[in-house]
């Protein structure tokens, strides 16, 4: 082959390889950027999971922040934004919540006489290891709101407030929970000494799981949707 | 210069070409992959708004069953998945849903006898176009959930499949809302003729807003967090 032939294919191998360089920077154009967008938050969304056991490692401050400040962007009725997120992370104080949690979980087991012994002790013992599990997390934030305002509006503002906590918290790859059968509001309430306007509605944990838990098993999508009237089912 | 020289000079450019293309393969690796999401997320529950008024642009089939499949993937309490979303779509019934939400409003405020003649009227007025507005939606989506098992937690759980909701149809270009004053809960299931065990949690048009509106003022981030206890504060 001549030298010119050589210089041909290196010319043509430029060429092709700036086309490649084009069309990679192309990739982050707007257009696939929304559809990045919208695949990002479809995965993080379809991978929330409810974590009850986690690694200990700790969450950098930043990030807490970052993850509540997702929270509040929640829509919040005639814009009151009723939250108190109340973090708790020295591990002497985790440990206390937790010893409370399990002895009124125990008394709470204590007030159905109906059941048989055998199956209360089962309650009990199983509510206080999940309990224990649970508390392994670094972290937990008291989702609270204030009912001076709308009473009712509050509740739910403090519930889209906390699925965009564990979105957030979800992309950043932690996981959550929306705790609230063993964790008593009362009880948390009078361990955070929280006035009496507020309301709890969940505790979450925020930690790196101990594992994923697999999607539990779920209904059919039709069975949700209704078109126009439930006449015309 | 000599052959050789371009030669190598075109060698070397092919190298630094590959070079180039490598690292723009890396940007698509996992770790960018991760942080990448993590934007997407949070642009997405940053910008997403309360919209009040839609072009008529209608929205595909397929984007409506997206956006309700994403909902379900909330959190739910003892995996019940309680929810019903009522798809309204049909404009002629749209336009009988927003006469009944009118007059509805209508007779609602002047259940307040205390209110001055010109400011009850002022009242109507408003309300009566904030609801046309709202209408002016091409689809509604009313949630609602079973109450028979979980009554307290099936609230909940309507209020977290809705945050999904409008994220999801946030990320996807659309405008959501989520509307209970103007939208009588009661007067709503009557109009879809649901049955007593759902309970109405809220309406949400879907659909191209008129305009994105501006962020809502907000308090200061700092206001929403507690370390600790509050007798910390």
């Amino acid at each position: 082959m001549s030298v010119k032939s050589y210089i041909g294919i290196l010319i043509i191998l430029n060429l092709f390889l700036l086309l490649l360089l084009e069309s990679c920077s192309l990739d982050s154009d707007e257009a696939e950027s929304n559809s990045l967008k919208v695949k990002a938050v479809f995965e993080v969304i379809g991978t929330r999971r409810t974590v009850r056991e986690f690694q200990g490692t700790s969450v950098p401050q930043e990030h807490i922040i970052k993850i509540l400040d997702a929270a509040r962007y929640a829509p919040t009725a005639g814009n009151v934004q009723p939250w108190k997120f109340v973090v708790i992370q020295k591990r002497s104080r985790l440990e206390s919540l937790s010893e409370l949690l399990q002895t009124s979980w125990e008394q709470k087991i204590k007030t159905h006489p109906e059941l048989e012994e055998e199956k209360r002790n089962l309650y009990v013992t199983g509510g206080k290891e999940a309990i224990q599990k649970a508390m392994t997390a670094p972290v937990y934030i008291i989702v609270l709101v204030d009912t001076s305002v709308y009473p009712q509006y509050a509740l739910y503002d403090g519930c889209l407030a906390v699925e965009n906590l564990m979105l957030a918290a979800r992309s950043m790859g932690y996981g959550t929970g929306f705790f609230t059968t063993y964790f008593e509001g009362g009880v948390v309430k009078s361990f955070l000494n929280a006035p009496e306007n507020l309301k709890f509605i969940c505790a979450t944990p925020l930690g790196i799981p101990l594992e994923w838990p697999p999607m539990p098993e779920k209904k059919y999508l039709e069975e949700f949707i209704v078109y126009e009237s439930f006449d015309e089912e």
